[in-house]
This record gives structure tokens, sequence and C-alpha cells, in this order.
């Protein structure tokens, strides 16, 4: 039976708050143990990477209260009620599936009399199926012609998840001589976006998929619409340009109005659902069914890793956990997320929605107020393009602020230049290592303006390269992570009722059944 | 005679303590006075925006406060000082001149010699000049034919400003028919940024911009490099397609490697250079050199708003003020930026660099550690994108994020679509306006779980239409409001000590001159 209990009620945490404070980061990693500190604090995970925390404020005493705060918390225990298929999303009533999509973890789920597992898979097939067809020229345009494009109609979940796996795939495609389709995104309802997109593609050769599981999302299908137009005026017929991703019950799951539709379902939230058809279908379509499945590959044996009950063999757990003594023991209010990659430019924001929205939350899973601070501010750009913009308050701003970083040994292009003695991968990689070592053991000096405090905590996660594995290797390493902070927390960090409110007040400006200082922001704006 | 004094010694931020929780926001905004509140806590700015403040957590006696801080810091009287040509940046003995670009502010402001605001006049003449001679036809490749793109290699301030107004004004430039050239950005020293961008141009028609104003940065060098070989390789003569923007006294100001160089110099700070030629020369290729001018003139009007010293008529140090309130006395650690607006997307981006890269800093102009918390952390991304992803954070976290939203009435492209009785244009802009209520005012359920707690605080940036001299505006609001801060603060705000240990670091990991850590880090990533 599991408990699930306030994190300020563990007597572990008590234990781990006693021992705030416990590290001199600089002296740990600078001191004569420093380089075995490097090899020993050294995880493996999936998909070749390794999650190392050398330079995180911890040391073994430590890392034992986090070990007993996971065993008292029983996380490995509820992320397996989880994939075994519990009501995990206690406000929407909702199991919470998208590990599925992956990989079989545990037991067969059933739900609405549906093996859930073999669902999903059927869809992915459907996908890949859809995917081949189009690419063996089988599905054309009106005029026999090949499809060229991909553009996806999606917002939050629909869109950020999925965009950042094919920016951060997009090189390595090309090089690998595996990209089908260039895939573009239409997310705002800005008008300017559907607007510039449009103008970027060639639409009689473009295929649209529209992205919302329960078919209502306001901007989603206000940007149909307006693609819709623009095929009309194009003189092609949108029905035979346009794909969804929904939801078997959505108004959009049986219309005539697409040559396809793909399911997910709701217990697959839209942060997670870049497993699903979410992110199956527009990667399937630009890089083809292998690489979608490479990347699922990659996340299926990330998922496995999770179940280890051992900390130090359980990188998500112990990343979870380094991060709950950060924010609730050190008190640190943000984190940056930091790849030096520049494939990865849009992942931080895919994170900053996963986690924000995960673990953003005030009250518990039985809606308690909590007496601790949950998730923190997530953000980030990739280095090193961030050494010359916000690092300075990184290094010697009056916050700290735990980061994250990412680096490959090698890049995706495989085009370098050999400058004053070396390339320019290696002048990456030395970059982030450097800022690993500067922000933790800092610098003396005697102008005050040039001295370096130190003590500024980073975990790196290290990889050969950003191949599909590794990348659904490292994605499906952050949700398991949020999974894990949200179980220390006690929260459901699967629902996101904090997005309602604004939504209806938007109904009514726009019905025009407003009064008081909604009237008067209205006028300002002229609505 | 100024004085420069750390906050906390200053009697007006004592009594500015002593009104902590002052003002219940869901009270003042739904109550009877909520619409006039709405209409009198306004501010016009220059290119035709208003800064509304309605939804920020002060009142009359807070403003009044804020007076009396504005007055004790002397902030207008720095910011005179300051543009009359003082050495304000007191670390590197430097003064700050990058609003002398867009307007002669007070006295002539004569430095080394020269009338430093002719001197950036003339340079701005020379990249229009220039850039009037490519769009003519004059300035053509080898084979005579046209520049069709233009290619920034720069990274910090080198880029994130100039990338991010030129997508702030690509489209508006092609709505109304002055996008002369498309332009393109390298930074970051993975190899994988320049290849990709390299195969997405047609060389032979594009030129080349190397910024750096020491001519020393390791990135751009080594992207130029990266670049000269693929000019060679399609066999053009790299010294026909580049252009140098440095300073004068810079390796590369008289090498013949280049087309032409425009200047800056050491007064000119690279996250305030946008308004420079680090700009201008893109900017003025990319839209024709009136556009780059009309950009200019509202950035010169904003500085003089920023000359008022009364707090209800300059925007940018009430808003400053607002921001230290939030800070120093109700503690919030953060601040997101939410344009609604796609356009603005790389704004955050830039506004993140120039905030904290500025204010992200641990001792006070002369050196001294500092007893307060200074600049917080800058994120943001365009809604209505952000409201399906980390606003359920904003709405429901643990901790209250100040909020500066941006909107306008009209949108660029003026292609839209009505449904459901509104367009795209008015569903954003209800969006913004839905949101700030429900931030402030917040909603009861006896759910607690889709309970918000309001109370929290955001402005609006409202104007009619993202051009470009709305824009110029917009930049300048914020560099002065930065500026001021760091008066508040008494920080320099012009130097970036906090980015040089890291390159030190990083230089010897390159050398293998290396033992510790920091070797058994290199060794992980195999440098």
């Amino acid at each position: 039976m599991l408990n699930w209990k306030n994190l300020d009620t563990l007597a572990s945490y008590e234990k781990l708050q006693a021992l705030k404070g416990h590290v001199d980061l600089a002296a740990v990693l600078s001191g004569d143990g420093a380089a075995k500190r490097v090899a020993e604090y050294q995880v493996p995970m999936a998909g070749g990477l390794s999650y190392n925390f050398a330079a995180k404020a911890v040391d073994d005493e430590i890392l034992e209260a986090l070990a007993a705060l996971a065993e008292e918390a029983q996380l490995v225990d509820k992320y397996e009620e989880l994939y075994n298929g519990a009501v995990i999303n206690t406000g929407e009533k909702r199991l919470v599936l998208h590990q599925l999509c992956r990989g079989q973890l545990g037991e067969d789920v059933i739900a609405d009399d549906v093996n859930k597992r073999e669902f999903y898979l059927a869809q992915q097939k459907k996908c890949a199926d859809f995917a081949n067809r189009v690419h063996s020229g089988e599905i054309t345009n009106a005029a026999g012609e090949k499809f060229t494009t991909v553009v996806q109609i999606g917002i939050g979940g629909s869109d950020l998840g999925p965009r950042a796996i094919y920016l951060a795939l997009e090189n390595w495609a090309k090089a690998n001589g595996t990209l089908k389709m260039q895939a573009r995104f239409i997310s705002n309802v800005d008008p300017d976006d559907a607007a510039s997109v449009l103008k970027s593609v060639d639409i009689p050769h473009s295929l649209f998929i529209v992205v919302s599981k329960s078919g209502t999302t306001l901007e989603t299908l206000t940007n149909e619409s307006f693609v819709k137009n623009a095929l009309t005026e194009a003189g092609v017929d949108p029905s035979r340009h346009m794909l969804a991703v929904t939801s078997e019950t959505s108004p959009l799951a049986s219309s005539s109005d697409y040559l396809a539709a793909f399911f997910m379902d709701d217990y697959i939230g839209g942060r997670y659902s870049s497993s699903s058809c979410v992110g199956g279908a527009i990667l399937s379509l630009a890089f083809g069914p292998e690489v979608f499945a490479r990347f699922l590959e990659g996340a299926a044996a990330a998922d496995i890793t999770a179940k280890e009950k051992d900390i130090r063999r359980n990188p998500s757990m112990l990343d979870a956990l380094i991060g709950v003594y950060e924010r609730n023991v050190l008190g640190y209010p943000s984190t940056a997320v930091l790849p030096y990659s520049q494939a990865l430019s849009r992942f931080p924001a895919h994170l900053q929605q996963l986690d924000m929205e995960s673990n953003g939350k005030s009250v518990n899973r039985f809606g308690e107020p909590v007496d601790y601070v949950t998730g923190p501010v997530i953000f980030g750009e990739p280095g090193t393009n961030g050494q010359h913009s916000f690092y300075q308050l990184l290094h010697q701003g009056t916050n700290v602020i735990p980061m994250q970083f990412v680096g490959f040994k090698k890049s995706q292009c495989g085009v370098d230049v050999d400058i004053q003695g070396s390339t320019s991968q290696q002048k990456l990689c030395a970059n982030v290592v450097a800022q690993i070592m500067a922000f933790a053991c800092g610098k003396k000096d005697e102008n005050p303006n040039k001295a370096f405090s130190g003590g500024r905590p980073s975990s790196i996660i290290v990889g050969e390269q950003l191949t599909p594995e590794a990348l659904g290797a490292l994605l499906a390493h952050f949700e398991n992570k949020v999974m894990f902070q949200g179980f220390v927390w006690n929260l459901n960090s699967f629902d996101q009722e904090g997005v309602q409110l604004g939504k209806i007040l938007a109904k009514r400006v726009l019905a025009h059944d407003t009064d008081g200082a909604l009237r008067a922001y209205s006028d300002l704006l002229e609505i």
C-alpha cells in the first residue's frame, strides 16, 4: 500500500534539512580527491549518455539522506503504480500512460476495455504506414506530385516537444540521408505566425497536421481555418492536404476534412505526448518511421533505468532528488538548462513547459495547500551563446541558480574547422568543462569586481553524439525527473488547472461580456 | 555633485520597505474604482506606446515613496551625467554612449579628440551608403550579380539584439515592401550552427558581416574561418563577400580581407550596441537605411522621455522603480517577459542578456559587496504560446513571478481570419487582457485545485502596431529601465567581469594545461 504524504511530514526530509550547507563545493572540486570525485559521481543513462553530478553540492552523506527520502517517499513504487495503470492523475481521474507509447514496462494496462500498449503501438504503426506511403509517392497531392513539407498546427504540448525534437534531429537527418520532408510549425493565435509560415512553404506540396486532443483548442482550430483559407486560395482541396491527431471521441476524429486521423487518449498529457502520435506523425513524415522508432527505443531504455531502486543507478531519480535538495533545503528559486548543442536550441523551452506546467502547483494531490516550495522557474539557451549573455548573473549575481549542462563529444554535421590548434567542437566542449569548474570553484581576486565566489552547482549529461536514441533518452530522463519530483512534493504533476481561468476570461472579453477593469483593459487594446 | 550610495543606506528605501504588502491587488482591480485605475495608472511612451501599471501592486502612497527614492538616488541626474560623457563604467573606466547613436541628448561629448555624436552619425551614414549601393546593384559579387542575403557572424550583444530586431521587423518589412535582403545569423561555436546556416543560404549571393568590437572573440573568429572555408570551396573570393563591424583599433579594422569596415568604440557595450553599426549594418542591408533610421528615431524619443524627473512621465524610470520594489521589498526572484506578438519571439532572449548581464552583480560600482539582491532572472516566450506551457506555474506556483506583457492592436501582415465572431488578432488581444486580470484577481473555488490566489502583478506595454519606431522605443525603454535599476542598486551596469573566468579556463583546457577535476572533466568529453 502506498503512502502519499507531504514532503514536510517525512522523517528523511528532516534529516536532509540538517545537512544544509554540508558541502563546500569549491573545496571538494579543487582538493586532492577532485578527479576521483568526477569519475565516481557519475551514473550511466540510456542512449549512451551519462549523468555526472560531481559539481553538485552533495557528498556521500547527503546521497544517503536522499536515498532514504526516495525510499520513504516510495518513489519507485509510485512509478510502478503509474506504469501499471493506477489513477495517478487524481484531479482529472486519469491514468498516466505516456511511457507505454515506447515500451511495456510492467503489467498489461487494460482501460476502457482496450489493451493500451497495443492501442499506442497500432497508432504508431498507422503513422509509420502513412509516412511510408507519402515517401514512396503512393499518397500525393491532386496533381500526383509528392509532398515535400509537413506543417504541424498545434500549441503547448502539441508544439514545443515535437518542434524541439525536429530541430534537434534535422541536421543529424540531413547528414545521415534520412531527411524525407522538411517540417514547420504554426502555434500562436497571432495571425502573423500562420501568415509567415504559410508564406515560407510551398502550399501545393505541403501536408498539414492539426493536433488537438480535445479537438476544441481555440488557437489550433483558428489556425486550422487560417490554413484552410490559404489552401483554398491556392486552388487546392484542403481535405487532401490535412491530417488530424486527436482523441477518438473528439469532433476531429471522424471528419471527412482529413486525409487520415491518428489517435491519442486522455491518458497522455500534452506535455508528455511527444512519444505518441502527436510527435509520431510529424516526425515519421519528416525523418522516416525508423528514426522515430529509434527515438522511442532511447526513451524506453530510460524508462527502464527509472525502475532502479538504487539512486546511484537511477539517474532521473537522483537528478530529481538533488533538485529537491537545492529547491527545498538550499532555497534556490530557479534552474538553468544549458545544452552545448545548437540543435537543442528549443529543448529548454520544451523542458520549461514539462517542468513548470507539471510541478508549478501549490496544492497536493488531494487538493490541500502545501507548506513548502514546489517547481522552480526553468529557463535556458544553448552554450556557448549564453556565456556571452546571462551567464554574468549566474557567475556573479546575488542568487545562486543551479545549472543543468548537456554536451556531446561529436557534432551532428561532421563539418568542422581547425583554428589555433583545435576544432570548433573541441572549443565547444572545452567551454562547457571550463564553465562547470568556474561556477563550482570560483576565483579569488584582489579586485572584488573580478572575484568569483564559486559554490554554484551544476550537473552535466554527456553523450557521444545527439542521435535519435540519445534524444529519446534525454527527453525521458527529464519526464521521469519531473515525475519523481512531483512524487516527492506529493503533487499531481499531470493536470494543469492553472491554465483554465484565463481561457474563461478571454471568452468573456470576446463576447464583450465585461465590466470594470476587464472592460477598461479591453478598451485599451480596442477589442 | 552626485551621491553614489548603496540602496540600503537611503532613507527613502527604509520608507518603501515599510510599505511592503500595502496593496491588495485583487481588491483594487475588482473594486469600484478599478476601471478608473486602469485609465489612470498609465504613462505615454515614445513610438506611440503606453506603459500601463494598473495591475502592479502599487498605489499613490507607494508611488510617492518611489518618487522619493528616484530623487534621493538622483536617477535622472545620473542619466544626465551619463549622456553628457561621464565615466559611468567605473570598472573599465569608460564612457557609456549608446544613446548618442540615436540622438544628441545633452552637451557635445568629445572623447579621444572626437565629437562622438558626429562619429556615430558618420558610421551610420557609411552603413546607409553601403547598403544603398548593394541594393542598387552598384556593389555586386564577382559575377556582377546582386547580393540577396546577409549573414551576421557575432555572439552575445553582436547577435541577440540584431537578431531579435530582424525577426521583429521581417514580416512588417515584407508587408510594407521594404525587405531588401533576407538576414541570417551564425553565433555558436558549435560547428553545426555555421554548417546548417551555410547550407541554407545561397553562398555566391550572400554577404557576411563579422562583428566583434575587440576583433578577438573566439567564437566569432572561429566562425569567420568556417565561413571563409565555405566561400573558398564555393569558388568565390571571401574578401568580396565579407564586411567587418569592429573598433578602429582592432585587428579587423584595416584588413584587406573585407569589402568594408564599420566602426563602433569602447563606449558602446555589446548588449547596448543594436543602435550602433552592430545593428545598423545588417538592418540597413536587410530593410534599407530608412527603416533603420525610423528604428533609431523611436529609440531617441524614448531616451528623451527618460529625462523627465516626474516618475509619472518617465515610463522607463517608473518601470525600474516598481521592479526594485518587487525585487527588494516583496522579494520576488524573477520576472517574465511575455510579448503577445510572434514577431517578438526572440526579444525576451535579448532582454535576458540586457538585464541579467547588466545587473547580475554582487558588488557596487566601487567594488564593495552589496547587502541586497540585485538583478532578477529574466525569461519569457510569446503569448499565447506560453499560456499553454509555463503559465501554470505563474498562476498557481509557490513563488510569485512579476510579468511584463506587451501587446499591439494591429498585426503586422494584415492577413487574418474571422472564426466564431472574432479575428485571430482580437483573440490574441483578448487573451493578454484576460491573463492580466486572472493573475491579478484570481478566482475562489470550492475545489482548491481549481482556485487561483491572484495577487500576481503585471504591467503591459500597449502599441498600435509593431513598427520600426515602436520597436526602437521598446528597446530603449528596457535599456533605460536597466540603467535606472543599476543606479538604484549602485551597480556598474556596463561591465561584465563575470564572463572572464570561463574564457581563461577554456583556453587552459584547449592547451591541455589542466589537472585535477578540470582534467577529469576534459577526459569525460574526450577533449
